[in-house]
């Protein structure tokens, strides 16, 4: 987000805050010459010591990540949106506001209800699109989506510039007997059909940059994995 | 964007900053109480003066503008992506980096290559969404897109908190004469079907907020009138 008018801005501060410095002293000193020289090496070392200090910043605080897209693949109820949750308050703790992205509030919004093959696929190439727009502009995107489709997933993976693939592995029999919204007993009913896992074909990820299974790791654990991941 | 750890670490710059302050002095007067006086003095100002410094900034280059969501509407042709164009152009000068939607890069990213009705209206909410997540995020999004339903611009509307609607108004005849893109010339033809303003229908806009014609107004004049709406 470097431009010349970002640039031209910091070096008027850098001026300003040092003119400051020098007339603080120069009222307490009424040294011409001494205020001078302590309004100029102040705006001297200011200019590396922001920089010097943000370094340390990061350091202590053990976070700094670069754009990426954290893509959260799983059977319905195997815990990716709350590992996405407790990521999210995670990262933001440490000064990193990222975008998470939902699924269901997208197809909400433009009113595509459909779960056949093709309605799934188009929905998710553009949850993964909207990623990569949002990962472009800097920020750290956050997805918590089924995502059946390993080629899907793949197609999402080429737009994205850093795509972590996180697999939320944990078996059918645990999500069906968690069941948090009711879904698989509708499934199971005939009430719901193209349900992923029952009547639609879950494609595990062959080749993701993390696994886990929320019912052998905490939340806890699995969001530290994530976060251990992408940082720099 | 502001959160806790963000007030940290701007306090404990603004110490770590006036420490750097008081040692420069002390350096160079060798005066323990008047150093000290100077840093307390340097910590206190700046505190307000970089505040102070922002807004004299904004004043000067005249612009502060608030995250919002400028939605271009008009026939093909009619200059939309022109006037966008030049927009973020002025926007990117003033250290204002917005997001440009553009949504034939969306259609083909997501495989969406239908123009009926139905289509079009889950093309344009969609588009809608991703503009309303960016404002959300503290983001200028400016947006070219035909968008010929009144009612699918108005859910749009709904869904941002500073909708701009800028009612590209150019007559149908000069966008036909100017045809950019070859496209009237193909519709014509009827190779291309539900093509809007010859097969397929353009609401206008009922109230927009700006209303350019692009036939009467230069490119330069038009993206003035936006830039002065949004200013703060």
């Amino acid at each position: 987000m470097l431009n010349k008018s970002y640039l031209t801005k910091s070096i008027l501060y850098r001026i300003y805050s040092s003119v400051i410095t020098f007339s603080i002293s120069y009222l307490l000193t009424r040294k011409l010459v001494l205020s001078a020289s302590i309004g100029f090496l102040d705006m001297g070392i200011k200019i590396f010591s922001y920089h010097f200090f943000d370094e340390i910043w990061y350091k202590v605080t053990g976070y700094k990540v670069k754009p990426a897209v954290i893509w959260l693949t799983g059977l319905s109820g195997s815990g990716k949106t709350t590992v996405a949750n407790d990521l999210v308050v995670k990262l933001k703790k440490k000064s990193i506001i990222p975008v998470l992205l939902d699924g269901d509030e997208i197809r909400h919004a433009i009113k595509q209800h459909d779960f056949d093959e093709d309605s799934r696929k188009k929905h998710n190439l553009n949850v993964g699109y909207i990623s990569s727009l949002f990962e472009k502009q800097g920020n750290v995107v956050v997805v918590s989506l089924i995502s059946p489709y390993d080629d899907i997933r793949n197609e999402v993976r080429k737009m994205c510039t850093n795509f972590v693939e996180v697999y939320v592995s944990t078996g059918l029999q645990v999500c069906i007997n968690r069941d948090p919204k009711g879904l698989y007993k509708k499934a199971q009913a005939g009430e719901i059909k193209d349900f992923t896992g029952l009547s639609a074909p879950y494609f595990a990820p062959l080749n993701p940059e993390i696994t886990i299974d929320t019912s052998i790791l905490s939340v806890n654990d699995c969001s530290d994995l994530i976060l251990n991941f992408i940082k720099k």
